[in-house]
């Protein structure tokens, strides 16, 4: 088995894509990463579908420019959005959180009742949604629910306590009553605020998509030729914007500390390589 | 006495100014509007001081482009790192939300105790605690709080009941053993919380950032010459972005219709206009 020392590329609209880093470096320790967070744009959640697939263009042009052998789409909006486009149009394997997501849903819900939460971008563009009812091979009941308070919520660090408790309940405790078993958190934030779930609704299957994107990059047949092995990889994060709580926020969400961070000029990027992403609209 | 039919212009990071339009259609109801909200780039108040000037200094070059008579910038993030910037590089009279918002606090402030609060940016970069200083002729205390929950708060149409009020008692209720007898709500979102801000804490008064900007507007010696009288002014707004909850949270924030609603490809118009703007970076 060759080792391919290439990075893996990961964007993400913001800092929450960190969640799936924290996974990667996790279940593949020898890998080097290169992580774009669009700090400058954040959040992707509230525009509209062809901005996001430009955006997502964009970040996946600048991450091809520092040699990466795949990309990991870390947002869930434009997973939703920009996938299949992003796929078509560079020819290193592009992975998206939303089919790893749904397939772990579909192998651990037992009576196939599944809910989806996220950003009501998400939620609206019914990406999940339409995943599922793709892929599932038997009858599945589709639940969703947009829960717009949980980012901010995760955002000032309350990831647990009264306010927490109140709020996901606000958008959960309905569900309760139903046949839902497993719940997708569908936004990279979500994971944080896994264990205030997990206590308020006992016994329902929480999937993270950070874990299952991990693992589908781990477990790809495309990756698993190139897998570095016996190695410790490093992670550069590579920030469009720079504001101080990034730093600590990021840090929260990586479980660890963010080295070799730097902050591009990613407009001036952007209109300095016009003519070669044009043709990738 | 003349009449200028030329536009007022106003501009914030996305929907929030609206509070702003809302007082100045109320305050001023000859005159013409045109509205930019950069709903592409939203939010401001987590970028740095240099993005959100270069951001100010384009929103204020597309309104010029529509032959307007004075700029708002109903945006208390811009207010704050943009405003003397962007008065030295256009010739029309140029307003904030901060001057206006600070000589109301004083104005109505019985005991000097006056409270801040805004978006992490807004508080972080001091702009209301130094105007405070500034222009204040005896001893002012000055407190301040940032309120990161209050606008997903406001966006989610969550103006009142149980959750409003234990996020408005998380941030509040400690200063209601102080002091403080006047608060600055010192985001344009925050005015929609005004009622459950006084049921919490009776007998505090509340500044309006909109009311006082469109006071300030009416009042000032530029514009007294240039006042529309007589006639109803209609207000037309353009978008950088849309996404369709723009236009529900929207119109909260206007208490009426959004008409003439249009969206503009706001970065095509950066980069088509890249050479006369380089000029006022």
């Amino acid at each position: 088995m060759s080792t391919d020392n290439r990075p893996i590329g990961v964007f993400d609209s913001g800092l929450g894509g960190l969640t799936v880093v924290c996974e990667l470096q996790k279940q593949l320790p020898g890998e080097n990463i290169i992580y774009f967070g669009d700090t400058a744009r954040v959040p992707y959640g509230t525009k509209s579908a062809k901005t996001v697939q430009k955006y997502a263009i964009e970040a996946s042009y600048l991450l091809t420019t520092h040699n990466i052998k795949a990309i990991v789409i870390a947002c869930n909006t434009a997973s939703a959005h920009a996938l299949k486009i992003v796929q078509s149009k560079f020819s290193i394997p592009v992975f998206g959180v939303i089919e790893p997501g749904v397939a772990a849903a579909l192998a651990q819900s037992k009576n196939k009742n599944v809910l989806i939460i996220g950003t009501s971008g998400t939620i609206k563009s019914e990406a999940y949604q339409n995943r599922l009812s793709e892929v599932s091979e038997s009858e599945v009941t589709i639940w969703s629910q947009a829960c717009p308070l949980f980012v901010p919520l995760v955002e000032e660090g309350m990831l647990e306590g009264e306010i927490a408790t109140q709020i996901i309940r606000f958008y959960l405790q309905r569900f309760q009553k139903t046949q839902v078993d497993t719940v997708i958190l569908g936004c990279t934030h979500y994971p944080l605020l896994k264990n205030s779930i997990a206590a308020i609704w006992p016994g329902v299957t929480l999937i993270d998509s950070g874990i299952a994107t991990a693992n589908a990059v781990k477990n790809s047949d495309s990756f698993e030729k190139s897998e570095n092995r016996n190695k410790t990889g490093h992670t550069r994060y590579i920030l469009s914007d720079f504001a101080e709580n990034f730093l600590k926020i990021g840090q929260t969400f990586l479980g660890n500390e963010m080295h070799h961070l730097e902050v591009l000029d990613f407009e001036h990027f952007v209109v300095s390589h016009q003519s070669e992403m044009s043709k990738l609209y």
